[in-house]
């Protein structure tokens, strides 16, 4: 055993009041944090930190890095937006440990957080009120036929969908792609939301159809949440629509 | 409009530490609680709070409450474990909203909390690392055979799967005859994770795998969670496995 640890901590979607109190506090503690540039500026200044900034595309290097320091005896923090369990860095830790016997040497710890599909959920009312499927829309780590196999699931299975990571630079056309295959599926009045950068400054929600989906609307920092066949809008007050799945099924047409 | 405000809110899984500073700062400020026993007893005592603890099965029931209260110009915290949004009160609150008009008139607002599948994870390691569905097997308010449904579409996709709701008195049965329809469909050697009470003074994680699941170590405060066909077992310090599913897709034998 070594003397230092490393915690993966959930930083959740941006704002201070969506912070978990045990990751502030583990943040608090840390002498090390490790991570993505733009969520490792999300950590106050504090004497004695040391941050070490990376560019997104080296997670697992991240880990391999972060294991290493802390055998040294670090008490490292790797941070991640949202909830480092759902397609965020845990996973990418728990890689570097399997792949090195000697980081098993390293007291690693989970502090959860808030995920973008719940802050979207809030903010769009109760999507996510009944069964449904969290999807990375991403095909860097998987074969994009894997992607249209599960989306055929969701559609078979009638779940509510949060699609994470739908749009990149490199792969613009993957969630028009997406779409026009859930429309094979499923009806085009299908409730859908494109709930954009929930709890930041730039926060933006828009309300559409499946039909009617825009995928130029979308970029990186959207999670796309799609309804099932039982998900409607509730007119609430000032005009608004909420996005209401029931808790109970088959009232509806399916 | 009143001046009155409904807010629900998530109390996460039990410990303060995982009660997010949003969720603090509504309560601090509500002059009503409304919510299942439990929940409600949660929220430390305050003078002025008015408690309004109700039994379980009435959901709606408590959600009409909670907007006739504030159409009377309280301000409302209808409370819900975990997320509100998952499995939890935000929709029979917007059900209520939708079957009655008066209720537009109340300023709604849902205040995320941290879900038991995310405690379950952190636990865990990274069981949620890659595209997952979460299901509840409650079958008050969906019939039996769209459970199977969903679960034979789990397996298609080959998606990871948090149980919600594993058992209950009334039907003791439903773990067993969902893990026997599973493992008719995935790998017996499926790593499976039974997660109960995560944060609480009684938590307790069993490792198991699809073959031998045990329905009876299982009760409603357990979540289970049933790996992907690439999910499997890491070694950690001290002899601990820790459950990881990576974030590529197709190493595997699928």
């Amino acid at each position: 055993m070594t003397d230092g640890s490393l915690a993966v901590v959930g930083l959740g979607p941006g704002p201070v009041d969506w912070l978990l109190p045990e990751a502030a506090s583990v943040l608090g503690q840390a002498t090390d944090l490790v991570g993505y540039v733009p969520y490792v500026a999300r950590v106050p200044e504090r004497a004695g930190l040391v941050r070490h900034a990376t560019d997104n595309r080296v997670e697992v290097d991240r880990a391999r890095h972060a294991f290493a320091l802390a055998l040294a005896g670090r008490h490292v923090a790797v941070v991640s937006g949202g909830d480092p369990g759902v397609f965020a860095m845990a996973a990418a830790v728990f890689e570097a440990l399997e792949a090195d016997p000697t980081f098993r040497a390293v007291p690693v710890r989970v502090v959860p957080g808030l995920s973008a599909m719940q802050a979207a959920a809030a903010r769009l009312g109760a999507p996510l009120g009944h069964d449904f499927c969290a999807m990375s829309l991403s095909d860097n780590l998987k074969p994009w036929e894997v992607v249209l196999r599960r989306l055929t699931a969701v559609a078979e299975g009638d779940f509510v969908l949060a699609l994470y990571n739908p749009a990149s630079n490199a792969r613009p056309a993957r969630l028009g792609e997406a779409l026009a295959h859930l429309r094979d599926l499923k009806d085009a009045a299908t409730p859908v939301a494109f709930a954009r950068a929930i709890g930041r400054p730039d926060e933006r929600v828009h309300l559409t159809s499946l039909g009617e989906a825009d995928p130029a609307l979308v970029d990186m920092a959207t999670l796309v949440m799609i309804g099932s066949s039982e998900t409607r809008w509730v007119a609430g007050a000032d005009g608004r629509r909420w996005m209401l799945t029931p808790r109970s099924y088959g009232r509806g047409t399916t």
